[in-house]
């Protein structure tokens, strides 16, 4: 199966993504985890990018704060799917990162998810390798029939409690 | 090739779903085309949804404006990656599509891409369907240096029209 | 009377819901409530609206944070009057709920209150109830009176403290 | 049947209000219109406000732009169900005007559509009077299949234009 | 001299509001504390608008938060000042009060001071009754000659540690 | 009685500011007009903000766009109501200019008006004058007195074409 | 004298970018034109900053749109000062550019100002040139006084047209 | 070496601009820090804005919250680059103090940092004063190069603990 890059801009970040770390190990999907900063490690970020499809990488996941450049930074380097997570730093509630990381210009789409929406990144970019996984689409199946069934449990429990 | 689907909220959304379908077209993808409401045809949406995996499709875009519930829709019945592409209308200047598409709750990721961002939102159906698709990565890489080039084109005008 | 039915998106909107609930009991109106989800259990809350006039059902409340479509999905499938509740979640101030909310296009109407505002909700089913019920219309008349005497009580005792 | 008030706050604002009227012409739902001010004419509002049940309302429409109070200048004296319609101004585009309306401290809701959303607030309307009026519902029902078959039509016409 | 009526919508409006009256203590300036909500006790809140200067007032502050529509519902039934001031609650931060307090429409001023403002509301009051006297006008030149003073004392204090 | 000055920080402010202009002249209220900018002419501001008082004024109106800091470099200038009025420039529709007006610091306030709200800082200057002007004060009487008029008729009008 | 670099993110900024390119030919400031996106062409961009400094640049300006990266990575690869210039687009009125300009995380400073502000942006270049040099100072110093005269001009045409 | 002027609007602003203290003392930067109010000491700011280019500064750093007039204030008397730190207040999570600090006219800009972006305001200070002080410029890339190689042994470190 082709791995999952997991980066963050900073490790402060790191709070955030292990949501993604998580899921992505519940699914059994090989990744692995990076610190690199659009603007304090440039380089480093941009040969990661340029290098992934031929490393065995089949989505990038980005996660970083305010002034968001770290998913589009990957997007201007690599043809494969970037995921944006925008972070939630201490002011303005994640908008700054919402906008900074969605409002992409013409030709480098981000897929962009909701603000410290880490587990759902991990979803997405577990959805992306299923698209030709079998195995894997049947997982995120069984995956959502749990939720399902956790949600009609809940149900049945509230629903009791106040009749 | 799995095929690409593009559905829209409203036939309103055309001029905006438009430059999806010429990307798709000029990077031959196939693709259909719909038009599905989350909130009055949702038994069709609901159906497309849960049968567009065994029918072919290998990525959802939904184009929906307001309170966009259209990629959410689609998302909650397949675990095809969907794409949201939230459209701007009269008020608001599209915030509200943009919060409804893109702040999905944990275990349903929408893709979300800019607001009125269609030509990105097939260009990432593109790179999601290239994970598996060496051919398709090179045009996606051919269409990148076309850019590039027209860029530097641009940049060598203006440097000499200011010098 | 018929019934209210008190719908939250996940069980974490329970503290919220939970003053719509109190005020319904207070006014004597016969409710259920449950846990469903227009994502998690798309099926069960489609098959609940479709359902709720015949089983005796007048008014719908729905609460849901973040891309809040809970209450969009079930005007989508009842003409019953649905009452959409915004719920604040961990980012954004509750924006991104009032808006999903609210924001509903045309033909499909959401009858939103506060962010956050279970009491209101529930107030306004009554209301709704009310319109044909006599004996209903005065207990809200007997509740809009005692709010107005303990505004007029606050007024006494401030008034004097500050004299 | 129950009439329906539609007010307004300013005769600038008919171009918006026409459209409820319209919607409850279609209908066959009796209705008069008026414009209030809650700022200019306070009185009148208040004293069409506080004999509305007795003279045979039972829904009022209120529309009104920036500070908009109107709506809430109603459900205060009153406790028929009040809908109000923020409608956009110069500036802010809207946004002033849904949270005026739509933020009602405890005790007092209005039921807010989205900004200039007039044709859904007469939907509601018929909706909430529709709750004991079988044949005002199934009125209401053969609207939603009739928008159902137009938005089926379109999908078919694109669908196919795209094929 | 002319009294100033000190009004909230709510007696939880008071940690905010008595920055106010220590405010107008501090000026000697005659004052009176009332709580009367626009939506609850609009009669009162109406009666003692159109009395306030016949009653000995030239000022009225009133402080709300949420759709704030308190300092609103003064200024339609009186020509005196009507000094807004937007209480922050629960949600959005203040905004809400904000836009609903200072957006009035043409006709109907209401001076606007920052969310949770209490304290400048009390100067602004004392600014307008200090119009026509001048001793009032005095104290407040020597509040303000105080003021630079304190920030002349921490400028001195600040330049000294840092240098 | 006193003067108002009628300030704004470029003559582009003026399509705005005439609406303050005009309601002056209609109440018969002295005034003059004077462009001056907090940043391109801050000595002759502040000249004048000190003098104000001793010049016969009663009030200053202040009108500035984005990051509006005229009516706040008035207020630091002099004890006499100054008047700020947000005006709506090419970004950000108006929003930059209400909240540089209004959120001023605690000890200077500004009296805050709409954004482009020019008529009714006017009519707040003459309520600020009329305090101790019994005759002024009955104009504004009169003038409520007119508009209401003018809005029972539109009722009248609009009721009947709807009857 | 340093050289300023004056860079557009697309050339479809150019009518805003324009205003900066006339100002310092105004103040005879050399420097030159480019299109360089952060996106499209990352490696020209780059290879740009790092060579800034030795080829003889002193200030950077950088003008871009939507999530405008292009000062931050600008910003990334050189110590020399670099100036952003947010650029409104198509939708959210130019906050998004600004977010993405101005919210650069620790280390790395973008000197931001008003959307769409590139007159003020070719000051602030020469503003930062003028440190050490005495005579450009004197140049900006003639200019704010011909600012001051023009603004002193219209206020004694205004003064006069309304005395 | 040129001085850096550190201004705050205010002693509460301290907390938040100590971090540029500390960040120009690493540096080796001469500066000094004051507390001058745009608002309630007006003349002293005046006055060392007009006096600092000949006291030997190079650049004014100016923090201040809410209706931040500070930098604008001193902007407006001096042609030395004046750089504004946005100060978060206890409402609207800075977006008031952004938006008075970065909006500003054309004629007079500020070179605007993220809010509460202390360091990154003395950073460029330093940027600026490093144009033409090759020693200064040589400090401020060894402490990116020491960034960098912080955020790569983080990544190390955080690479490994995932492997």
């Amino acid at each position: 199966m082709k791995k999952v890059a997991v980066i963050m801009g900073s490790d402060s970040d790191l709070p955030v993504v292990e949501k993604a770390i998580d899921q992505l190990r519940a699914l059994e999907i090989p990744f692995v985890v990076h610190v690199y900063s659009a603007h304090r490690t440039p380089e480093q970020a941009r040969a990661f990018a340029l290098g992934a499809r031929a490393a065995g990488f089949g989505v990038i996941l980005a996660a970083a704060g305010k002034a968001a450049h770290l998913a589009g930074a990957f997007a201007a380097n690599t043809t494969l799917p970037v995921i944006g997570i925008p972070v939630k730093s201490s002011t303005l509630d994640g908008l700054d990162a919402l906008l900074s990381t969605v409002q992409m210009p013409s030709g480098l789409p981000v897929a962009t998810v909701a603000i410290d929406g880490a587990k759902n990144a991990a979803l997405l970019a577990a959805q992306i390798l299923a698209v030709e996984d079998a195995d894997l689409a049947g997982r995120l199946d069984a995956l959502r029939a749990a939720d399902r069934e956790a949600v009609l449990k809940k149900d049945a429990a509230l629903c009791e409690k106040y009749s």
